[in-house]
């Protein structure tokens, strides 16, 4: 088999075949095909398109491109999750004790963060000690003992992944639903999940900016997920605005850690629970797919008798991390100028946009632009209004935590530009737009 | 200007800038550009196309990735042909001669082939001592004193054509018509030409196989050369069989001797003709655009009273070349064994299927399958008949000159699934299809 004549055959638009697909990721992850006929393979898949049969095919491909994990000597059911991204998403630091506190074991792998602000790894390391970089035994060990995990990568999951992101980044070939889907679903199955929760972003502070583009890539990932045999939901929900109020790793962590207390901004709380509540169900409490009211119930007494923080803070001290710091956020990192930006006149908020609060939480220092830039881990943002709220001139819209103070300057006309007001009333925004079913 | 945002621009379908194609093709030229971002582009621009002046401007920035020819000091209006190549396509070796000739200088670039035969380089090395690597003044000298001369590139021209020919090949990117256009034209404008006549052959034994994507072809082309500043005639010619009767390198050469001669197949001196006329009209010899009687009559003089030939033998001895070879072709290089395939019944030819005989030429040894193979110049074979010829058993189709007895057979066979025949008559096959003109 020639690889140029599978880049001809995606190029007039045929289907390329299981075979013809391992055999490309086979050879590629060896590096016996070059990055030149990849990119010209990745611009005819992009313009071109991939049946469903092609993207299953090209993600069980990338799937088995290197190790694949097996937990199931540990837990019966693995289940995952996984967000597109957006704006103060801290979800995975609540969800994840709170699924276990109601005693489905969790043990998920995330990753660093690129854009607005720092994954969730970044985000745990606010948390002084907190090791990410687990060796396989302490990884399984961890679940065995707590029931509970979260670090980074343990081995070499789907490497073929890698490699095309890298050159997809270069070559104009990012924005593509076929590779997009692939490349998070070959992940999520490397990482050996047999239940995935996805949180697919919408709006303008999302990779899609408009529902019909989401419920595209969400249906696509369910799809593959359905026929690699696992069970999908995916949720699609807003990020028109950020989500909940912080914006920043180490304030983030702060809220993740006021939400499992039982606090936190009401939408945070709510997304929490909707997904944590998914992630039950799938993991076999309750009604599958009907009625979530019993689920519901057992996540809300949970977070408030304190068995999630509990689990938070098992968690953390398993992972070698600062328990002082759970137990008193006030002790994670914190920027030395704090300073309110205040509303210029009355109105109703019409836009608090996620984008605009992204960058300049970036800008900042919370996020990063490539791969292993540093990131500051006690910058970011408070964000104090959301859509439909109604303000009076000198209402604190957002708290800038900065370490300097032109950026403290440049956020400050950032965020000014990210308001609208307005003169009559605006509905608020919805925290979710749909829910697909896989299975 | 980042070449990231000039591929997804392309892959967008908008056109590119005239600075953002001469950045990429400077950048590219240098190695500052990597291969795998080239054919993403490439991909691209395979898939949404170019604007004619997108093309005009790519071609221009090959042209000039490298030295530009000038030889206004020595000839005032340089004149070139080019063929998109066919199967017993010899016509380089007549016409360059007949125009001189008839008082028109000619400098003239080839290359060497890859498919089915040779290319004009190798043809011309069949006659011993012809020396196809001139340097620049050996070049420049042999057209001041000869008014003749045919060789090698002499310098670096269009090195970015060059390089962007090698990336499509293993891209699966070749049969784009902004790419072949440009690729074809850059050459020849590098190579300094004022006026080009172009050969584009359609038929089952060129490139383009029917006369709509030929005709498209040959209209982008005259159009660059028209946006340059050149003159322009494309002739579209028939390649569904055979051109003339000799197919191979030595036998071709023999064959355009014949026709210097005043000799040879019909089909083939009239296509001579043709080309001829056009080349002097371009060069300003008779009426530019209208009736070519006149320019027609010199040029048929100059082979019936062997000025043409005297043009030929001249330009062999001025590179090298033994003049001997020339003057009794039968010691050019030969083949070990000639056998004839007869008809296995009667009846009208209905086909000679031009790339079956190609093919069969070229696994005798006469063409080369990648840069760099050797040839076998003594190989090849003589097609005897034309579609719309009545044939008897036993009459000669073909004569098969071979080196190897195993391949000999193999080529009959070929040869003989190439010929189809008819009860009825048929009518034979136009020599031209249209002209196109351009200025």
């Amino acid at each position: 088999m020639r690889i140029v004549d599978l880049i001809i055959k995606k190029r007039d638009g045929l289907p390329l075949t299981k075979d013809e697909i391992n055999t490309f990721i086979v050879r590629y992850t060896q590096g016996d095909v070059p990055d030149y006929q990849a990119a010209a393979l990745l611009m005819a898949i992009f313009l071109k398109g991939m049946t469903r049969e092609e993207i299953v095919n090209l993600t069980l491909a990338m799937a088995h491109s290197g190790d694949v994990l097996d937990l199931s000597d540990i837990i019966p059911y693995s289940i995952d999750k996984h967000s597109s991204g957006g704006v103060g998403d801290k979800t995975t630091l609540v969800v994840l004790p709170l699924v276990a506190a109601c005693g489905v074991p969790v043990a998920k792998m995330s990753g660093r963060g690129l854009g607005f602000s720092g994954g969730t790894l970044d985000k745990l390391e606010s948390i002084a000690g907190y090791n990410v970089n687990l060796s396989n035994e302490d990884f399984r060990r961890l679940i065995r003992q707590n029931g509970i995990v979260l670090s980074g990568q343990s081995g070499d999951l789907a490497p073929a992944d890698g490699k095309l992101y890298a050159l997809r980044d270069v070559t104009g070939t990012v924005p593509s639903l076929p590779l997009i889907a692939s490349s998070i679903m070959s992940k999520k199955i490397a990482a050996g999940a047999n239940g995935i929760v996805l949180d697919v972003k919408v709006g303008r502070g999302a990779f899609m900016t408009n529902l019909d583009d989401a419920q595209a890539l969400a249906q696509i990932m369910v799809d593959i997920g359905v026929d690699a045999g696992r069970d999908m939901v995916a949720v699609l929900s807003d990020m028109n605005q950020p989500l909940g109020q912080a914006v920043g790793n180490a304030l983030e962590v702060a809220e993740a850690i006021a939400c499992l207390r039982n606090g936190g901004p009401a939408d945070f709380r709510e997304h929490c629970l909707e997904l944590a509540s998914y992630m039950l169900r799938l993991a076999g409490q309750g009604e599958r797919w009907t009625d979530a009211a019993d689920v519901r119930q057992q996540l809300e007494e949970h977070l408030a008798n304190g068995q999630a923080f509990a689990r938070f803070r098992q968690m953390v001290a398993g992972q070698g991390g600062d328990v002082r710091m759970v137990d008193d956020p006030s002790l994670l990192p914190a920027a030395r100028f704090i300073e309110p930006v205040s509303a210029v006149r009355s109105g109703f908020i019409a836009q608090v946009a996620a984008e605009a609060v992204g960058i300049a939480s970036s800008e900042l220092g919370a996020g990063r632009e490539k791969k292993g830039d540093p990131i500051d881990l006690a910058v970011g943002l408070m964000v104090h209004v959301k859509v439909g709220d109604s303000v009076q001139p000198g209402d604190t819209l957002f708290t800038i935590h900065a370490n300097d103070l032109d950026k403290l300057a440049a956020c400050r006309s950032r965020l000014e530009s990210a308001i609208a007001y307005s003169d009559t009333s605006v509905e608020p925004l919805p925290l979710f737009y749909g829910t697909l079913y896989g299975r």
